[in-house]
């Protein structure tokens, strides 16, 4: 079994139908993974030791998820060198616009790699996870490129009437 | 001289034109602050060991601005239950929309009190913290009203060609 | 039973489902309130005289809701120099950020405690209530951080599929 | 001298740039007005009594400018039935989408007549103002007429470069 | 029965679950009133000829509703110096923002009294176009009165579980 | 010199500086056109006359441009089977989105072809007016293939400090 | 039957409900169409080989529909100088918002001839091709003027209760 | 010298000013760039070719600014498997909205890592290219570790008046 180089993390358990997505993917590509809730707000000392310990746990992409004044992602980039990538999870009143700016503005020196809103966003991130790690891993460098052909293939010409 | 039972704090030197508003009207209702550089990101131990001690130091209030991804006033709320009143600093691209997304947008559980984005917001942000205060000392209760009913006093009754 | 130390007042019933989350956290710490109609369009009178009878009253923390162009908070935190909290009631047509931008805008002078649009919103309006009574009331200290420890506690490690 | 129908009021003196152009408009149609300084937040007594006399003392429309929380053109609403005409004034961070939001969102039962962002809408409050005279003022509407003919006149046919 | 005053007018068909709103009101308030569909770009010339009879047919006051780029409030004020209510019809993509931003941001010249998106906008039209009336007609002002204070009355003074 | 084919209008002169970008380009490419002031609702019969005459006269493209509840190109494309090409101009309150949804969110049955906001937008008008005449006009077509092959040339592969 | 002389193109077969609006509109109007689904990213072969034979295959417009990061209309735009008709697909999210940015912020040198969020969009793109079309087909030219003047005919002159 | 593993392009040289704050990030932490200036519609072809040898010429990295409809970080996401990182730049009239709503809202398949709106997105862009070569280059996390390490100790404890 492929060794865990990815954790999936989020805010809150409403966010794991978002975040699997990500997981998909992952599974789709032969990438290890591990999923975690951690809440920047409720549980911050387990975000705290979850970013100390990820880069000396062989992590090598952070995937973080969260809604609303979604600070898990940039409080995650703080914390450790890993690449962390954001999703932002769709919200009720603000459609995410919300989640969205809290995680892409963030200030220079902490950097999160924005994906889009809602379960494309999270699929994205596992893509994204993936080509990171092909950067130094030319067997799943072969499985991205395959898995990029095949969804360019799956396109018909016509479009059709359901 | 008063005792310091405010924290005016902010995410980097350059909210402090905006912050010293609100450290103008604490002066002026004679009530002790402290200001204090703690940014989310660049230094979450300072943020970590200020949140944790704040009850224990006899704060009853903290004021927290930041801008863009401001994680500070939001972080800081889980760290300690001392109220904090956040100030959505105006920013560049977003003139402050996206700090105050990131400010009010709190999840249930950790309320931070918004203020208005920028410096009307840090003045209303000492405005606050006194008021809650004066919840519990007359004298200052006092003296905010009497700030209160200047403010209206100032008011001429018909506009002026400057 | 619990002295009335918080009112709870709102636009119109329509607002009550969104309210009623404050009032729920004010019965689990055990905070006494009350709860009141008071819209500042159709019964300004009472907005009035509430506000001015408030702090006599021995109101501490005076929490409004309201939606649209929602100027109860605002106009209730120019009538009394007691904390309001301003809760922004989500809308049809803007989703809330009418009530919200009402809400968080406020005149140097005159600050309302904004929190989150909707529900959560609500809840947080009484947990910040809460604390603003806690700084001078070591047991309902006590009960408040029992609350958000417990809180944390029942955060999952790992997500679930439902 | 013209009687006064029209009550320029604003909610300070910094309003007084964008509204002295419903003055001007009024100065240029021949209809008498007063202008006040009525704050909602800071001078409320002076709106409740303004409001309370308005249709005594034969005004006719009442120009309210605001920025931000703009709670004045509505609350003003609440307590006359003499017709409120809003004029949103441009705000620093948000450009006057608040005050906007604040003026034009108003409940069932209390309209606000809202006016564009800024001088334009202050000069189009003038104009609406002296329609709503013209309803009942044969010599007003012809002066209104000619106005408006003279606007139309002045356009020239081909663009020329300055 | 009255005389038709107002003319309460809109882009299409599908306007009027909205617009009825504005004939609800003046139902009640008892002020004679007509409907149109008058589409600004499907039928300009009757958007012409409206216009330009309207103030020679003896109307005082102009209700148009309209949704998207929503022209027909802007051009009736461009044809006619009778009073122009504008109401921004809720949109489907843009929930009315685009309504609104085309009705309330005319130049200045051609004022429309912009009301709030949707039917409350619609029933707030109908009032203030009874509150022009009622600046010349003792008798509606004193029916206005009574539905304004029947409104305030109709407020229960604490909400209620359904 | 090249016969008039393409119009374009503007809704006041202060449209111009943006709108001169348009006649430019077309100078560039060889494509004649006139330039005409004609505003909505200042000038709302030249409006008509205009539409009316377009196709008869030998338009073939009308390039029109307005700011804020700019409703000159729609009105135009009411008038008229020319295609309209629609320029949102930048305004101060609004940055030219109010222009933008008031131009581009047509309702079905009247389109216009909406370009950028701003002077881009109004060469690119220029650009797409050339690309429908090109459709019937090989010269002018070799002539618009050698402005773009041009643009794409003088483009330099590294950025250079200034 | 009719020669092709209009593309349908989209992003992908999830496009095709609001794109099929445009081919109704042709087949209404009696044009010839292809239609093809195109994905800018996930076959941007297609993409570059659609655009480069367009012009040659006897193409006079191009319409294309997309939703978020809607590459499609401006990267044909960048490929062809047949005049591209771009149609912004509602998003979940962002309602479209994303979708129309996108699509009409081209800048100088690609325009794009941008139309209205949706199926309405839709509709339009098809008329504005014919319109293209008709400035040199007189027979079109007529059936256009005909379906317009159908469209206009349609319109009651009083609303209907359903 | 370093070898050229971060690929910095932009959409024109307007971009550059922005865009050094990248290249500066680089410098100071010894990694190798190009700089190129590659447009998605001035120079398609360019985009093309660079995207599918990046791979194959070792870049590990991509970093792409653009401004308005952003279309060349996407693009390139869509034609290479290297990771991208896009950078929004400012705009004049939406202020870098259109620019990030076209960079994040990517179609499920191609993911751009997207950063803040500006030059602090442009050194942030840096600093998640160093992150990702940190993944697989011991030397480098340290080097990236002291970077954030000085950062952390610039921050002073309290605020000074300038």
């Amino acid at each position: 079994m492929a060794d865990v180089s990815v954790g999936i993390i989020m805010g809150s358990q409403s966010d794991w139908p978002t975040m699997k997505e990500a997981a998909h993917i992952l599974d789709e590509l032969g990438v290890g993974y591990e999923t975690r809730i951690v809440s920047a707000h409720r549980t911050p000392d387990r975000l705290w030791s979850y970013g100390k310990e990820a880069a000396g746990r062989g992590l090598k992409v952070i995937i973080a998820g969260a809604g609303g004044a979604a600070h898990l992602p940039g409080m995650m980039a703080s914390k450790t060198r890993v690449p962390v990538i954001g999703v932002p999870v769709q919200t009720r009143a603000l459609s995410g616009v919300d989640s969205l700016y809290s995680i892409v503005q963030m200030p220079r020196g902490y950097p999160v790699a924005t994906m889009a809103i809602g379960s494309a966003g999270a699929a994205n991130a596992g893509l994204m996870a993936a080509a990171i790690l092909a950067t130094n891993d030319t067997e799943l460098a072969i499985r991205l490129d395959a898995w990029r052909e095949a969804l360019s293939a799956s396109i018909p010409e016509v479009p059709l009437d359901e």
